[in-house]
């Protein structure tokens, strides 16, 4: 259910209407637009009380949402979500006509390997710097990163260059972390789906960039992401990273059709991770 | 690497084997099988010194093993492994040529509905009895389960009926709480990869039943597995659940031969669980 | 369009709806039941005026199929096709409560090694031998079968041991000679959707053995069964025989949920090929 | 197996070898490079005597091929193939580092649809003009093509605007058909697999285009293309259009990263077809 408030409603008119959806026992998501606001409702079993919200002052309409997903949808907000991390070198702007890049290492293993490549990332122009302090390993053999060593060195990399740092958390402890030493949460591709993880991330303070499951449908994408803004965490970036499939001459297939698909049903950003996609050793080039 | 001890060796000569190993700074994992023990070695970067394995009393040789999962692998232990799950009712077997069979609804909604799905449960033999107090839901607004009353009904359903139960944990909060109530822990499809809750998993002491990921490689499935063992959690079944793939006429495509391929790579269990991939509906029915 | 006849209409009756059907320039396809006929149309653009035909005698109405197939349809006969295939040994019957077995080598390589197999294959009671003259095969530079001279040493097995002949067509010239020689006509799984082929095969006068494409939906493997049926050969059976995914540790999965999904929607039997979907080795056993 | 010729060998050189070739029962084929040329031996079931072809004058060496392909293997010619296409508006080069567009409709269907697409896609500058005059569809009931009325459109298309026209052939007949009248044979992804098509194909004296099949992997692919090869047609150009994945969103799943594994792998030049997999309905806008 989305109410749809006047072009020049105040923003007493739109607390009321959340106030009124909060003393129903429900959940209340300002969305504000370009235009007008969106107030998007959660946590109702069946219909809603139409009568009691449209005539609140304000209030154009109160209209159903017949997809899955709700706040991520365009019926939500019309425009793109244009996300705006401030980073020691100033805002990075993700989404829109904006073209933002990511890059760096795929573990960080030292500081000097680290600064070594920010020192390169930094020339090119990039401004959010990835590198993973919890790597989410098919062995428990494999090295599991360095944890909040890591993202202290990941801060440095931060200070020293000014980047904005994009690192994943893997689990609710994980994820307190590296809410406090990065910029960008990244919820990786294998967790997609661990709900739990979600919630929390829809918690946080900080944007969260979620991956595409390796065998993730559009709609289970969407609402994922879903998860978050439900929880009230509305700075999300979608990710397409390649999905399984039967090819086997690359470690996965990059469905860049997923790009329109998404920005025609969803206001969110998406990203492109191509180094899985490309190759079988490309993933460990980027 | 695996130490194979002596068929007759002593249980002290392994004790000494795992102590040597232990001191290395290296992990022990006495295996014991029919004939022989075998003691898999884990945490070890490169090579470890044979010589002051070899020569230990009771040793017959120490073997390294090329594939990537180690403790699941037969050849850590050539004979089925067979699980002994104490219930109410008596010891349930799992493994070998024992015919396990589990049953019940998909979600623990009520006592009288667990009850009544109990009674007929009973009536046809089967002895382990399997509902979701935490469900993981592909949408933020479904029924996400009772959760600890849930586990309080499944309690129930085990004391009036002699049942094991088995229900899914899907964050180390829920895991704490299954491990008291039930007598399986399973982990869904949703977190075969999600890596600390394996470990969790690992730590606990409760058998656990692991489902293959959606679009998990027989590879992957075992190595989540080892990553339950390589903690020291042996009482691990697996659980084939149907896989994704473009077949459109049932929810997954139940992989069958993945059975056969396990059974000649590991000891372990392996489940079938034909609900999803029998059709769209057959999910809810079971 | 179909056409449904009163259960006593007499053969005149059915015969005089058909030539209306042919004098509008369509094609009849009179669909015999065990409780009436029901007369398939094809070749219409568009809508045909029902007046014309539901005036005729016998007739009880006529009904639209919104359905892609047609005569393959349960809407076009409600019962299970049972076909009946007549052999030195005597009518073989597939279909309906039938189990009928099909055994024999993959490729016909020699009359001593075609004899050999047939002698045991014959003491397990199969009445279906099958064995490749023809052998679509990946590689230019693989064996291709012996073609004529494998199909006189299939011959020399039917006279012999009474069974009916299962061999593959691939082309318009080898189903030439495989009508001739075999009892029942192979379409292998790379030529499901090879067109032409299906449009002589329902020209032939042998009842078709259709294998499922590698990656071949519900729908296009009835469809593809459906080019057959409209040229006039209803005697089809399908054959699932494992698809294509992701999975590397058999050649092919096997989708046992098609069969169900088959028997909703189609009249047609439907065998299972299980050798590819078992293994990598499974396909040259059997 | 390949026999390398010297830099410098003469072309009587050449033609003796592949005489001595054939004297042996085998297959010559001649592929000429930019420094030498190298001549792939097919046909043989074991190993080839060597010593009767090292000692012939102008040969360098005999290498054995262990890949599966052969001639479309850059074993046998290390440089790009670059294919001259002759038609009315002068030759059209595929392959190397030029860049090759071909547009038109999906099929033919009048010829005042074909004239006014084809003064379209001149103005764009494109060479090369398709269009479907055999489609191979889904269902029999769907049009199938104007047949040799759509390739007399196609030629008049061809007289006007000086386009070399692809079109697909989907049998022998109208291969026949199509290599009078196009400049380009296509082979469809459904026929890719056809290889009673594909040897017809080789022995054409137009040059092919070979449509990836729905689930082939490079091997497949590439294997395809040899059959090709192996008759004699060397003038192959790949095509990829898409793959089956679990995917809903688009109809097919464009795998770009087969491209450069092509590429590593083989001569032949790739074309990359993006009407299927960038959506629903973009197949039918090209």
């Amino acid at each position: 259910m989305l109410v749809v408030m006047q072009a020049h409603a105040t923003e007493e008119q739109v607390r009321a209407v959340c106030q009124r959806i909060e003393s129903l026992g429900l959940k209340a998501h300002p969305i504000p637009g370009a235009i007008r606001t969106a107030i998007g409702i959660t946590g109702n079993k069946g219909a809603v009380d139409l009568g009691l919200l449209e005539s609140l002052p304000g209030v154009i309409e109160c209209i159903p949402v017949s997809k899955p997903y709700k706040l991520v949808s365009r019926d939500a907000k019309e425009e793109d979500s244009v996300l705006r991390i401030p980073t020691p070198g100033g805002d990075v702007i993700v989404g829109g006509n904006h073209v933002a890049l990511v890059a760096g290492p795929c573990a960080v293993e030292t500081e000097e390997q680290c600064l070594a490549i920010a020192q390169r990332v930094k020339k090119s122009g990039v401004k959010l710097f990835r590198g993973g302090a919890y790597k989410p390993r098919t062995s428990p053999y494999s090295f599991q990163g360095l944890g909040e060593s890591g993202l202290k060195i990941l801060s440095k990399v931060r200070e020293k260059y000014g980047f904005g740092i994009v690192t994943e958390a893997i689990d609710n402890e994980s994820l307190d972390l590296v809410e406090e030493y990065a910029d960008v949460i990244q919820i990786g591709a294998r967790n997609m789906q661990n709900f739990s993880l979600l919630k929390r991330a829809g918690r946080a303070k900080k944007p969260v960039l979620l991956k595409r499951g390796m065998s993730a449908t559009l709609d289970e994408f969407l609402m994922a992401a879903e998860y978050i803004l439900s929880e009230g965490n509305y700075k999300v970036m979608l990710c397409e990273r390649g999905v399984r499939t039967f090819a086997d001459h690359s470690r996965n297939t990059l469905d860049l059709a997923i790009v329109p698909a998404v920005k025609k049903r969803s206001h969110l950003p998406i990203l492109v991770d191509p180094s899985r996609g490309s190759g079988w050793g490309g993933w460990a080039a980027r």
